[in-house]
């Protein structure tokens, strides 16, 4: 069975105008869905609001207690419960989830040599039984990036891992589309020229154009985690605008990485 | 089968060590079981801090755009999530909801001949579907105080009002006991002698107290509200302390009331 599981970060979150039509769209896709979404410039205003500053190390946010209850506010309350209500109202029946609910997606407290990242946490295991008994009640997940330790603690989680961590886990029953939605449509040769999206890629053509040194330094990250993710059984993951989500899944935009 | 319905209220959650013990004795329920909560000093302290400020008409909050942004994030996000992860980690299965998860519970903008109260909703139904495959799932519910219209609005929702109606939706296919959090021993003849207390009163036991205007007046909505839940098909509703829950629940604190 059909499984799309879609990622969006703040910059769709932070447009009222792509978030309408990305929801729109969304609510729209045939089938068994999960929505995995990020934070936004909201986590930072209501931080500064109250007075909490914010510390990063090598561009990662350090999550302190008072950050952490920020981030719970801002990504499990107001932006989990207002996508599930806009998805309500468009026909889409969306349950809202962290990691703690349903004991979900357990992660323990990120272990680090030399930096304390504080409330961060790294997946242990995702509980796809209980994900799976919702989508057959017909239920689409709107995941926030929150996970939990199982000892009380709430922890932020990078939405992009809790994406990929379904996605294995899920793909093991479903036959899993996972699309991450980024700001240009796709992954480029030539990062400032969107002429030169590269529409379908497999794991040789991959080897060959890092090779010759043809991918942009700041995608082989990502196109590494997309590798990752369908070694362990999930089908193809796609990397495009969110604005283009009808397109991204039938193939038709974005850059679908796939195993051959 | 059983189903114990328990409504804790902002003395509860604003008490660490209240709440620790409370939480201890609600995850030691044997059987099924959905935990509606209030609100707490948290949301007002919000407010103040992101320079909301908070209208009272007749004692009651008006729910302004800027007000219900700041209850989402304390109730659904911040409360809410904390509930669930302590349960957690006391070996009890917990997910948390809104009203617009899984469309639970549907209501609509109250309407009022003067006030206007703003996004605050009352409930039109609530899916008893969804709720008991839940509660099937051996998952205990935590509730936050948080409706929606199902065009796209969450909406403020009293907390007794959603136990009252989650108790009334689930009676029909479970044996309820509800149980109202309450600041003092339960239902008492004289509300500054504790010894005065109503270990269990029924509809003719009430009628006469009520005639001989021995009930206080500000327990007659709670009385009443509790006596309509008896009616809708509600097995028994118990006001206590939330400290004394196992006791309340056994029927040896409290006050019990009943159809007979």
């Amino acid at each position: 069975m059909q499984l799309s599981i879609i990622k969006i970060g703040g910059n769709i979150i932070d447009d009222e105008g792509k978030l309408g039509s990305f929801l729109d769209s969304f609510a729209a896709i045939p089938g068994k869905k999960i929505l995995v979404h990020g934070g936004g410039k909201l986590a930072t205003k209501v931080a500064e609001g109250l007075g909490i500053s914010q510390q990063l190390v090598d561009g990662r946010r350090i999550t302190d207690a008072e950050t952490l209850k920020v981030v719970t506010m801002v990504y499990a309350g107001t932006i989990n419960k207002n996508l599930v209500a806009r998805l309500q109202a468009r026909d889409c029946d969306a349950i809202g989830l962290t990691g703690a609910d349903g004991n979900s997606i357990l992660a323990h407290k990120r272990v680090h040599p030399e930096i304390d990242y504080g409330f961060v946490g790294d997946v242990d295991s995702v509980d796809t039984t209980f994900l799976t008994a919702l989508l057959t009640l017909d239920k689409t997940i709107v995941f926030a990036p929150i996970t939990h330790d199982r000892k009380g603690s709430l922890l932020n989680t990078n939405a992009d891992t809790i994406a990929q961590e379904l996605a294995r886990g899920l793909g093991r029953s479903f036959d899993v589309s996972l699309v991450y939605s980024f700001e240009k449509s796709g992954v480029l040769l030539d990062t400032d020229n969107e002429d030169t999206l590269i529409s379908r890629i497999n794991p040789d053509q991959y080897e060959d154009l890092k090779a010759r040194q043809l991918i942009f330094a700041g995608m082989i990250p990502k196109l590494d985690n997309a590798f990752a993710a369908l070694r362990s059984g999930v089908r193809r993951v796609i990397i495009g605008r969110a604005e283009e989500l009808p397109l991204l899944l039938a193939g038709k935009a974005g850059t679908t990485i796939v195993n051959e």
